[in-house]
């Protein structure tokens, strides 16, 4: 391999750092107007009436699309809309606008005029009289039978505002399986609504014209299904939208996911009534007020073991806020099933049931790692429980307990690769376990280790529709340009791709290319999410490689007068029996006989679980109250390294999340007036100064499943944080968390609990 | 077919008519820069020096390029550097920039500032100290032994100033021909250099990245070569040059071939130099002066016949002035000869030998008919002359001899359908020929009828590397996405195809789009010349279209139970056995299985021969020497009418460009200053009252190879006119004139000459 396992530098860096990146906010189209949307100053009410008037009047109003005036037929945001599996409806509880408003930041109306400022006056002069309807935001509250209704007609029969349906799954016998433990522990966790925070706000820019085609640039990271959503929700052909990235995304971490945001589908009918292109650029405030947040809620997690510390039953409940929309409600709660409470150990005896809640807030999506953080909070702090009951070093009860390669487990695939057991130790000794695990401390400042581990996916299939498609060729100079549908939402995905495919080829990468984040480059992919992206694309790059490359080879098998299977190519040079030819000229050869090479695949890949473990050093204030987190080791098995580099980014990115979620960060929601949150002035994201010393480090386990051994990474660097934060301050303080973030208040009062302050 | 034989409305139309419509002017991207471009004053010259400090320093300039900072690797700016044919070598006579300017325009620095007025003013202050050299104009002229010499490298050894060499090609034994003749005949025919005047001027925008990545926006119609251009004379990979139309062309005619114009590259290196993107928008004055024209010059030619009419031999000359750069002079005078004098006609031996002549004008290239306009005006003018000499009708000596369907003649493929003899009926019955022809005229105002016929290609292959690629999917929805690199550069050729492809397929035609113009949508396609884009990408599309078929017939017998092979497929419904089956929905149901149904396709297209006749009827004011060109019946072998309103609209189009051609349009060199037609009030493009009555007749003849029957169409409407209006001013006057335009000086001259006034 030439290209896999080089730090090469990223195709898309000189751009991002210079500030020459076109994004969603850059794109101008002749003749664009500006897009403001008017939102509902109520978690729940009904408009009685509505008056545009005096918007339509104002001039330069170009559009004013109300929810009386505008599709009615509903939709889902989320990508569940096109990746239900066969036979399953998913939950279209959704419209553009709505009359009956469900969150503070719901979409009454949007006007499209020639400058933002008088968008927004329109927007003001626009009249709505409502009535304010009770509202209900506590997920627990909201299972009440008393609370108001938030989607009757989208509620589950059995349980009061569950959206769709409660996901339940198990295996084994759960109740035998208590029967049959020695040793068993319960524990019990809150989480915080947080907020994906990504640089750049959410925005569209759509152009439709009369012909009935609709041109979009947005930030999506999904170009291919949140064609197939708009395409859906405006009942247009497919064909005729165009979904693009302009190309760059400032930022995903799920929320790019399907329509989150609305903002695609907003300056969409703008831009059909207008018949002119609309650009919406959300404000920092709006951000935050509409578009999708990670799940918050409550979990609850029992578990048996034998004496010797065998794991035999786990059961594992979840309540989630999903808000007032269902989006990713039912999958979310699936994953937080699947990924975050099974998976990790083998347990003969499991059972998980989850509850995607309907409130009137704001609704909850993806956010990097989609339930798994959750999941594994709760786990991590039971397998904790547990080991401090059997008396046992919580490395040895989770090393023994680990799912090992050949496990069935609840996997509908092979389990393939396992090295969390190294991750365990990697990271243990990473942090220095042995000497300071469970050492007392005493006076203000005290410190601790912790540790957590866990699972994930390296994509969404055979849970749900996920799949890839490319178009590889060769250009009459050799040179290779990949055309696919996948975004560069900031990992450096398609740089590593392109490693990749250089290797699978054998061509330079120097003279390689992507085409990436266009619905037109090639046809459907479903996009970056599920800690897919390089994992399952260079799947179909694979197959595509193959293809081409046995062209190249018969065709050049003439030329050289080498049988074609004896041939081989590497760095762009064919050779086989002391021969060479340049595919540049094997290429202009063939072109100027009118022979191309060329391949295009679809496939769905086969998924591969990462592994991983985070050990965890913490500082706390014993009198402030305040929580430092001053180091994380992060061990993952990712199968293979392509590029050592940005392989440390996903990690540390996701470790830098993972901490703004134990110690920071929290959406605030105030009765009458929504979240709190409407800026980065009031929504702690960790700073420079939270960030501790991040030690990425990455075991290569050569997944059979994966080409060249790869896996996933984009998710996992922030799903084990939070319980190795909560186990690092317990080792500290003797004290532990149930609940995050860890801000000094929660801590403060969690130390009067346990006595240690007054 | 549901779709083709239909005037369906063209997808551009609302687009084109209200201005919503992007062309490459439109284009703005951030941070854009204007470029401006110095030219040569002189016919020819030598840089003595040249200081750019002055421009350098000026506030707001961000690059200067001149031929001394820029890269010096020469390349041919038309699509001959691609297409020449295995183990010929393209004349590659033109750089960037030069510092030794062969014509009044020539390319010798640009500037790039942030305002088209700041460039402007950079321009002017690079100081530029030229050593004046001798000059040579016309091509004969240039043949001289005395002339100066023009591209002493790429002259032919044997004749002075004739570039590459001189084509020559003939069947039979000319020597034995003329020998058996019993009537010789000859004619000569001097033609103007006329200019293409499509309606947007020349013009790109281009985005250099440090990446080493290239986007380029241009009014470009052969997106994949000028790629390869740019990528051949910039010495980057082709992959990493991204050639898109905007995606609306205001016009082709060919001049929007390779790189005519040199905005794509000029733009490119400025942008390389300012690593921002840059935008050249040229004036019309600039565009007249510095974009290829048609060929100009002389042809002189001999036809021999028995005395019952059978022609016999015949044997032409060509001189036309390729001016300072080869660009498509040689494969001009290819056509002229292959197309322009052989072809049309069934002459057992016959000779061809074309000179394509280097001066120090304006390069000559490529413009509808592409030399044939020029071939058949000496041949028509010859065997009009045969007729009067044979005392036989027009018409009759034309039809006993022109090509038959299982003749030979000299084409590498086979004639197949040929309808010339009834486009020559029809032209004639159309015009009135029975009861106009031949009538005496006498008075000031005289009227006659003349006709000519023809033939062309309906693409380049196999003459040289001429071929298409194609992209075919069905979206989730069942709707059709077809990706071509083919532009739209104004025919309707994109509306045509998607009518072809939905009847290929079996789909609506609402439901299709067509991507185009882009080279990421598609592999290599040669672009729109050569009357070949609805002709060749049917092929293409044809194959892809079976392939899909078949993969969706085969998918939908498990779902409907039916064999595969009992399958069929209209307007979407997949029916067989009296079972029906929605694309739609299998597409869908297949999307959720992760399967798409799509293909890519690439191929060499047959060749078809498209047929024509024109008849003119003109009205001379014998006093004034006004011709007035009152009606065209113009009857065209087509095939099979795809789109009948589209059809008639190129054959109008031609015939107008046409009659500008023969009575109006001419570039006027004036020594020591250039072309005078510096603008549209200084070049007599014909308007709205020198538009005569045009007939358009298309006749049916399914051609064999083509798909459906179809032949080309593009280019013929003009192929005939100047012979067919001479033959009716000759009709009408009793003066067979030898040069065109017919404008008021020269009939006056002729009549003196022939003294019909004094």
């Amino acid at each position: 391999m030439t290209y896999v396992g080089k730090s090469i530098p990223r195709n898309d860096g000189f751009d991002k750092a210079t500030g020459l990146g076109i994004f969603t906010q850059d794109v101008a189209l002749p003749n664009m107007l500006f897009g403001k949307v008017l939102r509902s100053p109520y978690a729940h009410a009904k408009v009685i009436s509505i008056d545009t008037s005096a918007a339509e009047a104002l001039p330069g109003v170009e559009a004013v699309c109300t929810f009386e005036n505008t599709t009615n037929k509903p939709f889902n945001t989320s990508a569940t809309m096109i990746t239900t599996n066969p036979g399953a409806e998913p939950v279209r509880d959704q419209r553009v606008f709505t009359g009956e408003p469900l969150y503070i930041g719901d979409e009454i109306a949007a006007v499209a005029a020639v400058t933002e400022k008088i968008a927004e006056d329109a927007v003001k002069l626009i009249k709505v009289e409502y009535e304010v309807l009770p509202a209900v935001f506590d997920p627990l509250e909201a299972m009440k039978p008393e609370a108001p209704d938030v989607q009757p007609e989208f509620g589950c029969k059995e349980h009061k505002n569950v959206c769709g349906e409660i996901v339940e799954f198990g295996i084994g016998d759960i109740g035998k399986g208590f029967e049959e433990a020695e040793v068993i522990v319960e524990a019990d966790i809150e989480l915080p609504r947080v907020k994906q925070a990504q640089m750049e706000t959410h925005g569209a820019v759509a152009s439709y014209k009369a012909n009935g085609t609709l041109e979009v640039y947005s930030p999506t990271q999904t170009p291919h299904p949140t064609k197939m959503i708009l395409a859906y929700a405006l009942d247009m052909p497919e064909s005729k939208i165009h979904v693009q990235n302009p190309p760059y995304v400032g930022g995903g971490f799920g929320v790019r996911i399907g329509l989150s945001g609305k903002a695609e589908i907003l300056a969409a009918v703008l831009s059909m009534k207008a018949l002119k292109p609309v650009k919406i650029q959300y404000s920092r405030e709006e951000d935050f007020l509409a578009s999708d947040t990670r799940h918050g809620g409550y979990l609850h997690c029992r578990l048996g073991a034998k004496k010797d510390g065998t794991f035999v039953a786990l059961d594992t409940t979840a309540w989630l806020n999903t808000g007032a929309y269902a989006t990713f409600g039912v999958e979310l709660l699936g994953v937080c099933g699947a990924c975050g409470t099974a998976g990790t150990y083998r347990v003969p005896n499991m059972h998980y049931k989850g509850f995607p809640i309907y409130t009137h807030q704001q609704t909850a999506g993806a956010f990097r790692g989609f339930g798994t953080p959750q999941g594994t909070a709760v786990v991590e702090a039971a397998v904790d429980k547990m080991a401090q009951k059997l008396g046992m070093d919580l490395l040895e009860l989770r090393k023994m307990n680990t799912t090992k390669p050949d496990d069935k487990n609840w996997f509908p695939f092979p389990v393939g690769s396992v090295a969390i057991n190294e991750c365990i130790d990697k990271a243990a000794e990473g942090i220095g376990w042995k000497e300071k695990r469970g050492k007392a401390q005493s006076g203000n400042i005290r410190r601790g280790v912790g540790i957590a581990c866990g699972t994930h996916v390296s994509n969404a299939a055979p849970f749900c529709v996920d799949y890839d498609a490319v178009y590889l060729r060769i250009e009459q100079d050799g040179s290779l340009h990949i055309g696919t549908g996948i975004p560069e939402i900031g990992p450096g995905s398609t740089t590593a791709l392109i490693q990749v495919a250089c290797d699978l080829l054998g061509v330079p990468f120097d003279t390689a290319v992507m085409k990436f984040g266009d619905t037109a480059a090639a046809p459907f992919d479903i996009g970056s999410h599920a800690t897919r992206t390089l994992y399952a694309v260079s799947q179909v790059i694979r197959d595509a490689a193959e293809k081409i490359r046995k062209d190249i080879f018969e065709y050049a098998a003439d030329f050289m007068g080498v049988p074609a299977d004896k041939l081989d190519m590497s760095e762009g040079i064919i050779f086989g029996e002391g021969k060479e030819y340049p595919l540049s000229r094997l290429a202009y050869e063939a072109h100027l006989r009118g022979k191309q090479f060329f391949a295009a695949e679809c496939k769905v890949p086969p998924n591969s679980l990462p592994w991983y473990a985070q050990a965890a050093e913490v500082e706390v204030d014993m009198e402030l109250g305040i929580v430092k987190v001053i180091k994380i080791v992060s061990a993952h098995d990712v199968g293979k390294v392509v590029n050592p580099r940005l392989c440390e980014g996903q990690i540390e990115g996701g470790v830098l999340q993972g901490v703004g979620y134990a110690v920071r960060e929290e959406m605030t929601y105030v009765d009458g007036k929504g979240f709190y949150n409407k800026g980065f002035h009031k929504y702690m994201l960790p700073t420079a100064d939270d960030r501790p010393e991040i030690v990425p480090i990455m075991i290569e386990s050569n997944d059979p499943a994966g080409v060249m051994g790869i896996k996933g990474i984009g998710e996992v660097g922030l799903c084990a944080t939070v319980p190795a934060v909560l186990s690092a301050v317990e080792d500290a303080t003797g004290v532990r968390f149930d609940a995050v973030p860890l801000v000094p208040g929660r801590v403060i009062d969690g130390f009067k609990k346990a006595g240690l302050i007054k």
